[in-house]
């Protein structure tokens, strides 16, 4: 569907949205196609590589953009072109040759031909004053023998165009017909039109031998002082609505298959169409123009107002299927709360009249039973919670915070055009487990009950004037504050007996302006610091601790423009940090780049992992490359790596980890501190192609402020070699956040008429730890495409780095399979066909040691178990018996 | 072939480029044009409307450039259209209906539709975002609405275009058939796609009345401070070297039709398509860039390359008819001197070997026996000249002035690359006198007689050390100088008893450079001057006086790079001003506009006239405006007006003429004073589109310094209604220079061996003094075509303002005119035919009082008369007898 960028997206959706490119594609013009061409984006990630690369059944990737000291490196060394393995743990099993182009993607000096281009065409008309014929043929062959002086193989491929070119074909083809035609009359080189397949199969039959190349090519410089590694965070509003749309659509998919899908009733596919293209490496990379980025969401907001009307006809279908003949037009009374993210929740925002009850859905899309705290409004503290079996559950009261309230009220208003009517008072939480693939049920009433298991939290201000600690946290994990300070100061685990000395603060970067002489500005693509300045506390010592059965919480107001809340969940033995940032000042004529670092005291060796499109996690060294001596320009933004799952780094005895809830850029800039790039703000653009400055507002009515980014980061310290099961399992619940829907019910005999709790999959099965639901969708012609990755890698966990099984029929419960096929990442071909064609070129030099790989078998028909190795996805497409399909599943 | 320009061809240029062109489009589409498109020039002439125009046969004209002061009073009086009479003498038998555009030559704001163009497409796909069909409707309907409010009839065009559009058509077309199937669907107004034509058709079908507009459109002012009066003077070396070439052009086809025309062989057909195109509104005018300056002068001088041949072989052929198989190929040693301006002619430049002598051919392009003096550079004062008939004539050695010689040395180097190998020491003057379309033959010798009538010139300096005055002149017309100042003082006419105080000077303008906040700088199109600075003498009083039997010279060195050489010629009585102007010095940062100022105290009431393309005289007043009310802004360049032939002006007894040798601007500024513009050199472009300084330089090896131009013109005072028959006769003469050829040959046997003295002509005809052969050319298909141009105003002389005849029958002496068509004057349609399509239009309002129109009658068959009107060109195609055609001709 698009030239996906490689920083930013995750990988779930660069398999979604190329997975419907590619169906139509074979569909429209019954083509397979065989190489990568991601010409443009602005690096280049290990996931793209092996997994939408190699995984697709790609012979090849191109691509031009790469940091201009490692492209004259590999000039030299005539490395431009390599056979890529990005994954550690599938190795030369996922490997691609890939070509990095010797300039940009743009054909030599003086051979663009576009209208208004000021190369020279070819006049051959010899009656002409500027016949040029052998001048211009001789143009061509120094230009082509330059660059076979750089590349193995005696042959080359020159992109003959760039951005913005074809508007009028015609002037090219004119000259490229000509070059063609006298450059092979001349004779020394051989110019021809090709494709990069052409192209890929002319290298292959050289039976050349070539380099290997490991990891990925991240950050991207293409100057001295033009990192493009501020794009990381551009947008971040933009970013953790792609991030909440992708959760949302892979839970809404398996939803739309539960009900059966419809093609012209509501469904997913204008989510799926907008959610393909907003990874388009100028879209969730945030260097769009504003009306651009609006265009996005918009067509984003459009897609999931379609796609939340068929989960709740879907989930109330499910509920409702004791009353057989209502389930293929069910009631969908139920309401979902997209804007939860700024405390506003009008179905959980009402005083229930007497009798009446408020159902809430929990869905979890996850194939594993979750148990997770949910927290919606409310105005009334009077309020009991029954769950699927009727049994009444503990919950917690928290005042809405102001700094919320103040956001929830603007948002609304800018969002809605209309202010809300009512202000809920609480947050009220609670503990909801679900079973995987599948929902249950909570019940709220306004009654309280005396002894009611409803508690409000109490509240506790510090007000630094004392020089006590003060600790948080109920279970294992508690924090430890410094009271004069207003400042965290510790972390222990009492169950692991992990313990370090820890600080969070905000920094933030001025933005380098440009000048005449020096005119790179920092931007929406570039980042460039100019100086780094911490902010501090304003009211230095101030602390709201907020205590209760639930969770503790800590409320910091950091300036007039900074908050944040830390919560530790009982149960949980991990740190959420909810941030509000925003309006970045920018009255002082400075643009800003804000960060938040946390710093502990572990020697770290220069040495942290970041997450390659949230999956593979690949090893940086601060002011260092694998791949050549680098050469420091920009010791901050040179340091810059994408983050979409998390990032960490490790000391003698311990890991320390943090995830993301969207994609960020984030670096450890001194040992044993991790940073996150968490909004930014300008007054002058970078001049890499957007032409607008980066400066996000939000408007009510006339008048514009700056935007606020309200957003989450989480953290966790473990024994080291035991952090991957908390980044692997909690950063599959953060992609895939329970689903919620609400309905207000007469009585509360709800459970008595519904279905409380549902799953899809056999009851008493589950998917093992190490093994997610990437994809479960119903394809237009009733087969259904299913997609299992596993989430770890080669030696990341003792346990669960091993081969893992799903049994078929056990996730397809009262289905039954006619034909399971295996095909491609992208479902476009038959997996064993791919394989068969499959190039396998010749390595140069030395191979280094290889841990082993390890793959699942071929699904036997007889058992249909699935095998999958570390790091493994695999797709099919399922067939299932006709008799079977349809509203069986409601029955 | 062009869109010819309006202020700076002469009127036989514009007829030939578009006659060129009319012949084409009928031969290739068998179509005749019925309308004139001049969009974009930059004014418009009166010769344009009514020749260019009504003469064409065309029903209208329409243009964009128009000045802003009478745009705005035309759209408030509805008086854009109009129409025009641009003749006095031709009056409404000459009338056009003539449009003006409200604005420019695009379509209204928001209607372009080039790739990158701005203007909202419309959106038609209802369920795309951007559906706005409706909004663009009313866009639509709201532009032309605005429009017709300053129309007459409710009829209205879009030009749907502008420069450098349509490079891909499909993105205007596309819109265009977009908003006519919706617009018309709306109703409200009817919108279609149309041509010129049709919307004349359709403006003539409502039998609305039109006022009537007089004169011309000059000059144009976009804004208060952009007149567009610089170009009159740009680029004046090529100026020169189009008209050059034009004349010579005229010539050569005589030459070609008096041989017979060779398809293949060396013919004119070059020259007349780089002639053509020189006319363009960027090429003549000097608002091209240097490199295609550079290209048209190439074209023009490869046109003459082998046009030079041909006339040396049509002379050749013609002189040696006694020897008539020779004619078919005769041995064309005859030589030309183009650079003879740079005083260089290899021919003239040699010693004669004893027993050689030099033949010189001087041909006569007019159709009347003329004399004029001859000038060539020799090596050696020992010559004698013999005439046809044998007759030793008289002639006089005049030296060759050090700057002449000093240019000459630097522009051989420059044209030829190489340095010329000998230096003349003198001019040679001679007067030679020729038949009608004819030539004589003058034979040079080197060999000195005693009592020879050869005569070296007698050279005083005066040194300007006493009180004396000096009187140049040796017939009627004397000039006097006053020693002291070394300044001309005195003008007298002993025989029509003319006399007059008399100045002549320069000045420059300081080019307005342009500022932040008035960034309109003087440059290639606009003259916006920045003060007036007179040119003071450097060594005041130093004039050489030259004297002979033939003419006087006032050789004057003003500054460094200003020199003059006044000439008088015996038996003529007008003064002849030679020039040598630049490089102007533009190291002070400043960009100058030379021009040359003569001052009388003549009471001339500001008024003065200038000429139409070299043709019909328009009436100027300073700071006024026939048409409206004049806002004064710039009071020098917005009385500026162009000049091709000469401009005069008049007080009770007399009227003062000056004649140019080229296009350029002129004013009178103050009463008594004329002046012309000759030379301009800029720092800074004029952003009016050529994107390029008009800097003209020369360059030798690599060095270059400024364009030095040398250029000529001409004036004199007549008693008060005489002056017309000075500036036709020798305004033709000057347009038609006569043409020599040179040859060396054996002994002085030439006139023995052959034609001396030929004309094409009956010997005892010649064409009346009123009446000039403006075209004479041999068609494609054997026929000729022969143009006729009477060269008076009605009331411009008490002879010569009547009707004047021409028998074809001695015209066309020796050969048997079969068939005599008249035709429109680009000789594409019969005249008759022509006459009967016209439309006529209904005339708003009283019409004034008009001179009577006075036109020949249609030729007759049996005695083949033509008569002309004054001011009336007559265009006709003869057939002859085939037997006559070919080579009785140089029988």
């Amino acid at each position: 569907m698009c030239m996906h960028d490689e920083a930013t997206p995750h990988y779930i959706d660069m398999i979604d949205q190329t997975t419907l490119g590619h169906r139509f594609i074979k569909q429209e013009f019954d083509q397979v196609p065989r190489v990568g061409w991601q010409i443009d984006p602005f690096g280049h990630s290990a996931v793209q590589a092996y997994l939408l690369g190699a995984e697709l059944g790609f012979d090849s990737l191109f691509f031009a953009r790469i940091d201009y000291q490692d492209r004259k490196r590999r000039k030299d060394d005539k490395t431009l072109e390599v056979i890529w393995r990005g994954s550690k743990s599938l190795g030369s099993t996922s490997q691609i040759f890939t070509g990095v182009f010797p300039r940009h993607y743009d054909p030599p000096d003086g051979f663009t031909f576009e209208i208004n281009d000021v190369s020279e065409p070819i006049q051959d008309d010899i009656t002409l004053f500027d016949y040029n014929v052998q001048e211009r043929v001789d143009d061509f062959v120094a230009a082509a023998l330059a660059q076979a002086n750089v590349t193995r193989t005696n042959h080359i491929m020159w992109a003959m165009g760039t951005d913005f070119r074809y508007q009028y074909a015609n002037t090219w083809f004119r000259q490229m017909d000509k070059f063609i035609h006298y450059v092979n009359k001349d004779g020394r080189v051989n110019a021809l039109y090709s494709t990069p397949s052409i192209y890929t199969d002319a290298k292959y039959a050289t039976n050349e031998s070539w380099p290997v190349k490991d990891d990925d090519f991240f950050p991207y410089a293409d100057k001295e002082n033009t990192y493009w590694t501020g794009y990381f965070s551009s947008r971040p509003a933009f970013k953790g609505y792609v991030r909440m749309m992708s959760g949302y659509y892979l839970a809404a998919r398996q939803l739309e298959f539960f009900k059966g899908r419809s093609k012209s009733g509501p469904n997913t596919d204008a989510l799926a169409d907008a959610l393909a293209i907003a990874q388009h490496h100028d879209a969730v990379t945030g260097t769009q123009r504003q009306h651009v980025a609006s265009d996005y969401a918009k067509r984003l907001a459009m897609g999931y107002v379609e796609a939340e009307e068929l989960v709740a006809s879907s989930l109330a279908c499910l509920a409702e299927s004791t009353s057989k003949t209502e389930c293929g037009n069910p009631m969908g009374k139920l309401k979902q709360c997209p804007l939860l993210n700024v405390s506003y929740c009008p179905p959980s925002e009402m005083t229930l009249s007497s009798g009446k009850s408020m159902v809430v859905l929990v869905y979890n899309s996850l194939g594993w039973k979750r148990e997770d705290v949910i927290r919606i409004p409310v105005i009334n503290e009077s309020i009991t919670i029954h769950d699927s079996s009727g049994k009444e559950i503990e919950s917690q009261l928290i005042p809405i915070a102001n700094a919320s309230l103040k956001l929830r009220n603007y948002y609304i208003q800018a969002y809605l055009g209309k202010s809300p009517s009512v202000t809920p008072k609480y947050w009220l939480a609670f503990m909801a487990s679900a079973p995987p693939l599948g929902f249950s049920t909570y019940v709220l009433s306004n009654v309280k009950n005396p002894g009611s298991l409803t508690t409000l939290s109490t509240i506790y201000t510090s007000l630094g004037s004392d020089n006590d600690t003060l600790e948080v946290g109920q279970g294992n994990l508690k924090l430890t504050y410094a009271v004069d300070k207003g400042k965290l100061t510790h972390y222990t685990n009492s169950r692991n007996l992990v313990n370090a000395d820890i600080k969070q603060s905000y920094v933030f970067y001025s933005a380098y302006a440009g000048s005449d002489v020096d005119p790179q500005a920092s931007g929406a693509y570039i980042f460039r610091p100019n100086g780094t300045y911490p902010i501090k506390t304003e009211q230095q010592g101030l602390l709201t601790v907020i205590r209760g059965p639930v969770l503790d919480e800590v409320h910091e107001q950091i300036n007039t423009w900074i908050s944040q809340i830390t919560r530790i969940y009982k149960g949980k033995e991990h740190v959420e940090v909810e941030f509000m940032v925003g309006p970045i000042p920018i009255d002082d004529g400075i643009g800003k780049e804000l960060a938040s670092q946390i710093t502990t005291a572990m020697e770290t060796n220069k040495t942290f992992y970041t997450d390659s499109n949230g999956r593979d996690f690949i090893k940086r060294i601060r002011d260092y490359r694998t791949d050549w001596e680098l050469q420091v320009n920009q010791p901050v933004a040179g340091n810059y790596y994408p983050v979409n799952l998390g990032l960490y780094m490790e000391d003698e005895k311990r890991e320390f980890s943090v995830l993301v809830d969207r994609s960020v850029g984030g670096s450890s800039l001194e040992d044993g501190q991790i940073e996150l790039m968490l909004h930014r703000r300008f007054l002058h653009d970078d001049t890499k192609g957007v032409g607008e400055v980066l400066n996000e507002t939000v408007c009510v009515s006339e008048e514009c402020t700056g935007l606020t980014i309200q957003g989450k980061f989480y953290f966790r310290i473990d024994p080291l070699g035991e952090g991957a099961k908390w980044r692997r399992t909690v950063g599959q619940e953060i992609y895939s956040p329970f689903l919620l829907a609400f309905t207000e019910q007469d009585g509360d005999n709800w459970t008595g008429s519904h279905v409380p709790t549902y799953s899809f999959m056999d009851p008493s099965y589950s998917l093992p730890d190490n093994v997610a639901v990437v994809t479960l969708q119903e394809l237009e012609d009733g087969k259904v495409l299913l997609r299992l990755a596993h989430l770890y890698e080669t030696g990341e966990d003792k346990d669960l780095s091993v081969v893992a099984s799903v049994e078929l029929r056990k996730l397809f419960h009262g289905k039954k399979i006619s034909k399971v096929t295996e095909t491609s990442l992208s479902a476009n071909q038959d997996r064993v066909e791919m394989e068969r064609k499959k190039l396998r070129w010749k390595i140069a030099g030395a191979v280094k040691d290889e841990a082993e790989v390890f793959r699942g078998r071929p699904v036997s028909s007889s058992n249909l178990v699935v095998e999958l190795g570390p790091m493994e996805i695999r797709t099919f497409i399922i067939g299932f018996e006709p008799s079977v399909h349809g509203l069986v599943l409601c029955t």
